[in-house]
Order: C-alpha cells, then sequence, then structure tokens
C-alpha cells in the first residue's frame, strides 16, 4: 500500500470497517524496527494486533461507548524498506500526509518508535503550533545513537527539532530510562515526568487547544503487562494508569497519534498483542 | 470416570489425598472447551495443576490453617464429549448430583466456564434458593452467541434462567468486559461490580445463609498475573484482592465451586497454574 | 463470510490476489477445532497461513512455475460456531457449494480434519463417482468417537459412507495410527498405505479420469517437519516425500482439496505454517 | 512411592492400568536430574509421559499388536532426594530389586541417565552374565565429571565396572559424542557403533540368550525428532531405524529396560514426549 | 575460574568493567542448582544476565547516579561440580574468602539459593557479628529437606546455624510460603515480615553498623514480574516495593549480597532477566 | 570491539581459548540483521552459540581429531550500528582486512547474511582469483530488494558483482528459493545446484587451489533440524549431508568462511544453536 493507492484490510481490525471516504480515523501499519538496538521484531505488530482484535468486545465498560459508533477505516499495512531508515520515514511521511489532506485522522500502528517521525514531519507542517504528548519508558532523547541520528533512540529528539521551531512542546510521562545526558539536555526543553503520569491533567491544561499528537511507546507499560516488547523496563505503568491519562486528554484537539513498540513474538501467551487490542480501542473512543 | 465410578487420581492434587467416603470437599476435573470462541485449551488445566501443585505447600501463611486439615478427596477427571456440549454438561450434571447426594461439595476444575451451568443445574435441583458469585472478567450473559445458547459466553444467562425462578441471585464482580446489549439487559437482573470486588462484603450480607454456589472464571485475574487463559483482559483484579474477596465468602454456606478458564499451553512460564493451584488451596481452606 | 457474500482477505494468501470473478481456485479458511480430541487450535491455522505466506516466494523451483499464472483468489475465512460440528459442516457444505456451482475448485484450509465433510458432502452431489485421495497419519475410520459420529477420528468414515454409494473409492497414504479395529474394518474397503506413498503412482493409475478430491491432513509429515499439529505422530513422510506424491497426481481430474490440522500455536518457530504455506503453493501449481 | 509400598498412578501410561500382581513389565519412575552438566529438567519426564500418552493409540501399525494385550502396571514415580546421587540410585536400587524379586520386569522412566545405575546394581546382581545394550548420543564413559564419579557422563562406565566381573558386554549403538579419551579407552572393551544401530542384528547374535538389560538414552533420536532433550546432538538417528533396532531386539532375553533423558520443557511443541510415548508402547509390545 | 585465578568475563555485565585490582565490587556467577525441588535452570542465570545487560542503561533514574560511577569487576562465573552440594558450596566459600581477603565486597549471581550459604560460611568467619537481610518468598527455614540437609529449602536454617553464634539476626521479608513447622519454629528466632517489606526501616535501625550480607531471592518478587524462576508464588512484591526497600539499606555496612533463582529458561519474553539486571544495578548503586 | 583493538571473549566459543597472535583462525560475531526481510534476531547468534558451546565436546568422532588441536581465537563481537547496511559493511571490511593482514583466516558469525559482503570484499581484494562456496537455501541474487542494492537479498549478487572480474566463481548448493527472474539470471553465470550437495567433489575440483571462501547460510539445513532461521524453507539437508560436504572441502585453499542466519530466539528447543556450534567446530577441523 502507497499513498496513492489506499487498500483496507479486509478482515480489518475490529469495528474499524468503514469506508476511507466515511472515516473520521484512518488506522495504518508502519512495520519497520531496523534500527531497534536490542531485540527487533515490532514489524510484526500491526497485523498482530488485526488478527487478535477478534478476542475483545468493540464496547468500553470504561467510557461506556461503542467502537462501532467512531467511523474508523483501518487501511492495511505499508510496505515499508527494511534496513533503510530514511526512506521508511518518506513512505511513512507521504502516506500521513495524505491522510491530514483527506481530513483525516492518522492512527499509526508501529512498527519501532522511530516511525513516529514520518507522521510528525506531516503533522508539523500542516499544523501549526503542533505539541506532542509521549508515553514511554525511554526518554529517546539522544542526539545520535552509535553514529545515526536516525534511531528508536533519537526519535523524541528529532521530534524536538522540528517542535521547537514551533513553540515547542513535548511532555513526556513514565520515562524510566535513559543516559545521563539525555536526562540533563531534556532539563529546561522537554517536560519530563519520571515513572507515572500524575502530570497528565496539567498538562492537558498547558496544551490547551494546540494541535495535538500523542504517541505511545507502549513499553511505558509495566512488563508485566506488556512483556511483549523489545527493551523492556522493570516499574512500569499499570494499564488502568494508562487508560485514565488517556482519558484524560479525550477532548483535546488531537490530530494524529500511535501505538508502538508491540513486538508479538517475544510473548507467546499473547497478552500483550490483547493489551494494545483494548488500548487502541480506548483510544479511539476518548479521542473521537 | 464417571458417576457411578468414582476413580481417584493418584497422585492427588497436594493435600488432597483423602478417600471419597471421608472427604467433604470431592475435586474433579470437567476437561471441556468446545465452545471457546477464541483460544481453547482450557482442557489441559485440572491435569496441570494435579501435576504442578506439588510446588506449593500446603499450609497457608495467609489464613493459617493447613490442606491437610481439610478432608478432600481429588476424584480424578470425566472423560468427556469434546464437540458436544449438550452431552458433557449432562455428565457433569450427573457427576455433580452423585456427588451432591453423597453430602459431598464438588469443587469442579473446568474446562472452559460453560461447566459450571452443569454443576449448577444439580446444584439448584437439590438447593431451593441458591445464589451465585461470579468472579469474571466477561459479563457471560449474552442469550446466544453465533446461534449457539450452550456457550462460554452464555453460561451465566443460562444460570440465571435457572436461578431466577429461585429467587434470583448472581452477584458478579471484576467484570470488564461484554457487549453493549449484555451490561444493558443486566441491569436491574444481575448485581454487577465492574472492575473490582469491593461490594463482595455486602453481598456476603445479602446472601446471608442461603446456599451459595461461587463460579470463579480465573481471567478475572490479571493477565499480568495469569497470561494463560483464553481471552485475557487487560486490567484485572491481583491475586491479594481476590484472595481477600475469596477470604471474606468464608462463613457463608457454600454447597459447590468451581475453578475455569486456566489455559495452560499458554503460558509457558506456568506461573497461571501455580496461582490456579494456589487459589484452590486457599479457597478450600477458606470454604472448608 | 457466508457463501451469499464473498469477502476476499486483504492481503491474500501470497500469489492469491485475483478477483473471485476470474479465479479458477478460490481458497477459503474453515476454522473449526472443536472436536479435537486432544490438542486443539487448528482454527488459528489459515489466518497464520495468511500472514505468514510473504516469507515464501511464489515461484517454485520444484516445478519451474510461478503461482503468479495461477488464477486464485483468497476468499478469507468463514464464520463458523464453535461448539457445533453439524452447524459448522453445514456452513462449510454450503458455501462449498456455491463455489462448485460457480465453476470454481475450492480449496479449503481447515481447521481440524472433519471439515473436510462439509466439502466432500457439496462435491460427491455434483461429481458423480467421486474419488479421495488422503494423506493422513491418522485412519480416521472410527464409526464413532465418545459416542460422536461426527468427529475428526471419523471423518473418513462418514466420507466412506457418502462415496460407497457412488462407486467407492478411498486412497489412504501415510497412516500410522489407527485403533485395532479401524485397521480391521478398512481391510477390503479402504485402499490404505501405512507410512509411505510409494503406491501413489498405481492409485492415480486406478483412480484414472474420475473426479478426485484430495484432501491433506498435514500430520501426515514428521513432526520433525510439522510440530504445529495436534496430534503429532513420529514417524512421518519427509516433505520430499509428500510433494513428490502430490506432483504425481498433477493432471488428474481434481475438483477440490484441503489442507488440515495445522495448529500453529503449538509451534512457536513457525517451520509447519511455513511448510505448510508452500506445500499450498505447490498444490496450486501442481494442479493448476 | 518406596519399595515396601507401590501406589500404582491413576491414570495410568495407557494401555498399563493392570493390577501389579498381574503384571509382567512394571513402569515407575525416576525423577531425578542432579547431575546433568548442562540442561537439566529430565525430573518431569515420566508424569509428562503419563499425561501426554492419551494421544496415542494402543494398537501398534508396527508390530500389529495392541498394549492391551500386555500386562503393564504403571506403578507411578518415586520419591528422590534431588541433590543426591548416591542416596537417588540406593532408593532406584531397592525399588528395582523387589520388582525383580517379584518376577517383573522393571521399566524405568528417567530422569537423567544416572538413573540407570541403580537399576543395573539390582539386576546384576539377579542375573549373572548380564549383557546391556544402550542407545545414546554419548559415550557416558568417563571415569570421573568434574570430579564426581556418580555423573550422567560416567554412568556407562560404572556399568561396565559392574559387568566387566560378570563377563563384560556393553553394546552401545548411535554414539556421536564424547571426549577423546572415552574413545580410547572404549577400544577393546566396549562395543561402540557410532552414528547408526545397523550392527544391531548382530549384537543380537552375540549376546545370544544372556540376560538383557536396554537402556535407551532418547537423545540417540535426531534433535529434529527430540528437540526435549538436555544435550541435543545434532546428526542422530530417525525413529524408524531406532524401532527397528528395538524390534529387533525382541525375542531376547530382556529383564529390564529404560527410557531416559527426556526434558518436555525444553520442547513446547509436545514432539518429543510423543515420541517418548510411541517408543515406550512399540518396546513394551517388542518385549512383551 | 578458581579462587586462585582470576578470569574476568568479556564482554562483563554492562558498565562493570573495572579491573580486579581497582574494584570495590567484584560480580562473580555461582551456576548451581541441583537441589532445586521443583524447577532447576538457575544455573543459567549469571551468563543470561551478562548478555542481556546491554539493553539497559547505566544510569539510575531513581538514584540518579550511574553505575560508571561505581568500581565493579566481573570476574566471571565459577566452575561448579552440578551434582555435589557438598564440593560447590567449598567452591563458592573459597572464592568468596579471597573477594573478602583482597578487601572486596563479593556480588554473588546465583544459581539456587542454597549458594548463599558458601558465602555466608566465608563471611561470617571474617565479620563477626553478621547480620542477613533476606528478601524471600520462601522461609527456606527447613531443618532438612528429604533427608538432605543441604538444600534450596534450608539454606537460611543453616545460615542461622552460623549466625546465631555471632549474635543473631537473619530479617526476612516478602516470605509467603513455608510449611507450618518452618513459621513456627521461626517465632522468637528469626524477624520474618510476610509478604511485605515495609518494615525495613526498622530493621536498619536495628541492625545500626553491624556488617550485613543482603540475601535476595529473586522469586520474591510478583511471579507477574518475574515469572522466570523454580517456584512461582502469586502474591509477591511489585519492583517498586523491592527497589525502594534496598534504597533504604544504602548506608549500612553492606560486606557482600547476592541474587538467586533466576531460572531464564521459563521466561521466553526475558523480563525476568531484564528485572535481575536492572535490579543488580540499582543494588551496586546504592551499595556503592 | 573494532579492527584496532581485539578484545577476545571470555569465556570463549569451547577450544577457542588461543591467543590472537597465536591464532591460525580468529572468530568474531557480527551480529546485524537490519534488512532482514522476515524475521530479525540474527543479531543474537554469535553471543549464543558461545554460551551454549559449553554442550558440545571438543572432540570430532566424524574427522578423529579435537578442536584443542586448531588453534583458533575467539575475539569476540564487533558493535555494529543497526539500522545502516552500509556502515555496517565497512565496519566488517575493516575488521576483516586486519585479520588477513595479520595472517589470519577469518571466521564470521552473522549476523544476517548480507554481512558476507563486507567480508569478502576485504577478501577480494587480498586475494586474486577468489573463489566462493555458498550453502543456502536462497539464491540471494536480486539486484535490489524493495530498492534497497544492499540486502540479504542480493548479497550474493553483490558477491558476483566483486568476483566476477576476478575470474568468477560463485558455486551454490542447496538452494530451494528464489524468484523466477534470479534463476533465470543465475543461469549460465552462477553455478547452483538445486536442493542438494552432490556436486561439491566436482566444484572443489574446478575450484582447484584458488583461494576459496566458504559462506554457509544455515537456513541450507532442514527446517526440522534448523528451525532458528529468519526464513525457514522446507526441503532442505540433513546435517550428515552438509557435514559431508563440508568435509569434502577440507584441503582447499580457504582463505576465510562464515555461519550465517541462526536467529536463536525463535528456537526455544535450543537444537538450532547446537546444531550451529557443532558445525563450526566440524569446519574448524576441517579447514584447521
Amino acid at each position: 500500500m502507497t499513498a496513492s493507492e489506499i487498500r483496507p484490510a479486509r478482515p480489518p481490525f475490529i469495528g474499524c470497517g468503514a469506508a476511507y471516504e466515511d472515516a473520521k480515523f484512518v488506522i495504518f501499519g508502519a512495520p519497520f524496527d531496523s534500527t531497534a538496538s536490542f531485540r527487533p521484531g515490532a514489524r510484526f505488530a500491526s497485523q498482530a494486533m488485526r488478527t487478535e482484535s477478534r478476542a475483545i468486545e468493540t464496547f468500553s465498560p470504561y467510557q461506556n461507548r461503542d467502537l462501532e459508533e467512531i467511523q474508523a477505516c483501518d487501511a492495511g499495512d505499508l510496505e515499508l524498506p527494511l534496513g533503510s531508515a530514511a526512506r521508511a520515514l518518506d513512505e511513512i511521511e507521504a502516506f500521513t500526509s495524505r491522510l491530514l489532506d483527506d481530513g483525516k485522522i492518522p492512527v499509526m500502528l508501529g512498527g519501532e518508535h522511530l516511525v513516529t517521525l514520518g507522521a510528525v514531519r506531516a503533522a508539523a507542517i500542516r499544523h501549526k503550533n503542533l505539541a506532542a504528548v509521549q508515553f514511554d519508558a525511554h526518554a529517546d532523547l539522544r542526539d545520535d545513537f552509535m553514529g545515526e541520528t536516525l534511531s528508536h533512540a533519537t526519535v523524541m529528539r528529532r521530534v524536538w527539532d522540528i517542535l521547537d521551531d514551533l513553540g515547542g512542546g513535548i511532555f513526556q510521562f513514565g520515562v524510566r530510562s535513559g543516559c545521563k545526558s539525555e536526562f540533563e539536555w531534556a532539563s529546561g526543553r522537554v517536560s519530563t515526568e519520571r515513572f507515572k503520569a500524575s502530570g497528565i491533567e496539567k498538562a492537558a491544561e498547558v496544551i490547551s487547544d494546540r494541535p495535538l499528537y500523542v504517541t505511545l511507546d507502549l513499553d511505558v507499560l509495566d512488563p508485566s503487562e506488556f512483556p511483549g516488547t523489545g527493551t523492556p523496563e522493570a516499574g512500569g505503568m499499570a494499564f488502568a494508569e494508562l487508560l485514565d491519562a488517556i482519558i484524560k486528554l479525550s477532548g483535546k484537539n488531537i490530530i494524529g497519534f500511535d501505538l508502538c513498540e508491540l513486538s508479538p513474538h517475544y510473548d507467546t501467551s499473547g497478552i500483550s498483542t490483547a493489551a494494545a487490542c483494548k488500548i487502541l480501542r480506548e483510544m479511539l473512543i476518548a479521542f473521537g
């Protein structure tokens, strides 16, 4: 699938069978994980979520609303050149751009976290004053990683490079890993809450009605609830805490979001994929 | 094994080596999972629990009592016709009936949750005014599922059909998944506490000294603690919370109980089976 | 998906993206495994094959021909009522009937082996004098299994019941498991070659130009090459031997075929699914 | 279970439900693996085989005979002190001695290969001129291993110490691993066929009617067919070759045998346990 | 590696590349698990931690300090005779003795919990009035286990035998499993806090400036966060609670510590090994 | 580790503890897999082989020679920038160049197959008239893959580009997968034997005393024996056949070799890593 040809997945992610034309949200997979420095496999996430989604209900007992009430189209997966980060990001940017130009809200299923950069590039051009909320175990603020500037470990630094000119605005929650220099650099530049997301309401206030991109690196969850990820970090958020934070963002001017870093092969029990499916449902309902 | 011939397992579930004649509790496996709509495998639960039970102690540091003080007989597994829900339920009902007629408290190890219906059928005839406490991630209150009225997804609706004539009484705890219509139907008919079990004490009061059947769908636990189940649902109860609720039911007039939906092959780490073993120990001690 | 509404899978099994109208072969999944007596999970086979198929090439170096030259449509999966063998078979029969009436060659991806009965029922009505070639580790010739007449263990007996009136004709290869009475009953009725498929050429001669249904229970392969199946039986065929037998059937009047009993969750290495994909490619090319 | 108290397993290994009094063969588990130098876990073998045995038929299409025709009693598992090789061997010797004194043929399910020594000790006292056939990937002929004389790596050297005084007689087949000094020591003392078992007929002739103990270290099988073992060695025997060799020993004066080194947790596909079950069936029928 | 020859691992545990001469802490593996009564495999822990440690950062956002600031040398693994608990303990004692005599703080990576005894023996001779803090799911206070006095289940009783003469002092936290007699014996002798570690501050006060050995049986963690262990016990500590307790011991006179009972093969997701690595980092920083 | 600083692994691959200065063979890991188009994970191969190598003996019963007689140094792993194929190849080329300049025979443990290109680049400059023997399931002769010219799927085409100017000479064995155009292009340019290696003796004759690089993509083995690889292809070589072919190359003028595409996480049984270790031992002995 490319930006010039949309080929919806059949069967789609559960409850996301709307036609492209009718859709408010357009889901697409970005199966790229070439810069993963520890365990790769996030490329398998989007298809795994599609397949396993039939195990969840479309109704949310948390928000008392049904996914069927939201118009969402599952557009399937991009075909990305593994091994080439630059070209993969170009493809993602092009596809996201088309969605934005068509008035859709892009919902990207990574892939490693680097894919976020492609989507943010497309969004930042179209939405001046764009802010970003990041849920993540890792700061991802290195300037380079083993000499590479495009990496899962640098992605939010690259996002910052873009957003900074626009008025700044990265709000991180749940961070519990990074090198010393990342934390030092971040100080005064990025709003980082370590370990928790208790500051989400205040961040929502600060963001106000600015256009907002939400990037969810699923490793922000505790490894006990989400073992299927490349770099599990003990001491993470519970599902309930993350869900609460997401719901607190409902009503914001969200112009795109993503879920990254599910690496399903590392969790043969399937609870990680199941959790990811449920979170996608809740995000669509909260932001829909 | 059939109702007319009891053949205890050797070795039995740890600490449950009493002779049938002497036993207050009789444990039996109901290895049936044919209607499982997502991941089957609960048929392997009872034997896995028996085998893995040697990794736990018989003493409970929670209740300061030893399983050896309880008279429990592990009667082994029923042989159930996979593929035929109706016949399997008949076998379960017949076996449970014999246990009840012999003055025993049946302790059934599922199997998918549908097996509960067979046991409740036998109990409801013998115990007028029977009430049921259900710990479960799923409401299980559909009237039919893909056209089938006997299904893991309809089991508590069928139980309700039986109990309703007797004065009603299903008390659900931990429910966090269901379709919209289930929640609507349940309203005013079934006592449902979502997500938690904080209302257990009040329920215990309401139930008073009515005969009580306790059905535990183990997927009520959080998938992090219990990944080995057919349909894991993020955001579940912790072991400590479930244990607390169980202990709060001690002293009630419990005439039977079950543990369902352990699907051990989906958890190669074995923590699900280990948790199930420990919960069975605690239930026997709490209700003994 | 039902007989009245064809909804092709997107993405399809690799190389099988032809439109229904243009297709010679129509692939469909029959995700049913409720009568599995040991390890269930074959319900997950068709979707797993679709997903993993992108790891194989469309070109066969064995037959020097490309799958792209064959017109095949991947019609996706039927929705079958788990727990009800009779209704599931009716759905399969209805869908297969439509394909046959539309002039297509049905290619069914099980599911447990019982699904074959639904397809054969549809075929036997339309193709008088139908013969069947069965590759299988198990005879599947019981008259009933634990009282059930519709079972993976009785499926070829039921097929025999149908075909017998039509002139007979089941040719089994690779059988290495069965109860004593099955082998006794088979003697003189069914052509059974134990362990091997060396008699395939002679069978092909005997069958001549009769319409032929080929049913492949993938557990005929050695468990070392195909561990992902419900009932692995040591001492099976090698891939090369099976492939050779399949190619020897090319040119026959094949009016339908199936691949059953891949249970992908039991093989985390994925070699079983990969082998199944490759065999499907070779069958389509050999029979195309 | 101890030598003074036989407590048969319920359910037993399939087809082995004879009473102790009536049995020709008595099966027992020796769950000991403390000296395993690489991957332990053979302690879980006997119970796994018992549980999984219901997936095989009792009829052998290889020998056209049914296990039900053999009188075999599954006596369950010994309780062995993990960590103490000397005491574990004493328990095994005592139990085997009782079986032999009761006129039974002991069938031991290891455990690591060291357990063989306990059984041979008991047998060598009672059967003068005892010979041993060993199927094994490893020579197991070290004099000590890291200073320990009782080890899975020294077991056949210890057996040789015993048998040598009795007239000698170890016949090894399938050996494909050992240190240089083992092979040098063996030369002229032990009859070793590397890689294969083609010399089995000649060995059978040489052994003539001497009492014979058969020890099967299941790692003699190729790791592709038997991955679930502590030390997999590429280039092993196929099931068919091993089966053929076993059948060629039928008619010999077999006074005991064992199957060792299944480590079931290392094979989540279960094909190793399934193969072990089938081989046990064939050995009982061949030697019965 | 032996006491007379130190051969540091290359690559070492992350951030622990100091030369032996310069090191304050010396890490070594004690790959022994022969007395494990349920699931062995802790022998693989130290190498797994070394390999997986590259997935964590050296900086601690909890303590705002970098492991690089601590001088730690990873001395590699001892070679221990599997099957012989007595000899293995002697080797561990000898090696620990050398480290202590060289003025190092030994950091032992088990292995099963019994290895602690070897280290404590060496320490108790050199540090009069030694106290021990134990984090553990199990009391480990049996006097013997199946007749063996050296066992993972007796280790803290043996430690008590040593420490008692020195003034006593075992402080247990998180204990939630044991036989009745262990709890009875412990009463008045050992300071045991069940389930939690809320009493750690008070214990730290009582211990004052006595030399302190800290032994961490990682199964004290909840099985959801740490499934890769021999005997998982539901209802354990969260990572955050354990980390908090560890940090509360910083400033104490710690003369050695260990981490035991990671059994990495039982957790294919790798979250247990990742958690163990992170805890080791935090202990080195807290105690450094 | 870089070309300017050799840091041998401790412990090394078994039997490969020679000092760099003394070594004939220098083993190094090239943990790169970023272009893997299906399942990545080959980056974990070299360390897994090192760790698991202690399960094999150093003596070869196939060649009656001990690895200890060969001087081999395990130099540890390169640190390669994941995500950047070009830079990774440069690092590999630089390191291989140093080894060659120091008169060593490089033995590279991939990584994905693309790493071979780095080593061949270094070798081709230094050894005019270089020939290559390739064991592989896949032709790897595409000119580009999804637009990328540096890919595991193009690696032998790039090797051909280099060698062609030097007199040509790629000899492929075991190839059983490729796209149609690869096979067409190869015809007349590359010597390809499909499926088998029966032509190895003739190839050895043709190669004569030309300098020879041997590249072994381990997926040439049958997936039953080697499931732990990115793209398993049914119908591969047996270990015995591959070993035979390797031994037939002994005596050739081998100036370097590699083993690629072990992806150990996909094989939890460990038989793939064990087989790779054994093959490395045999190659070192055969070529030493």
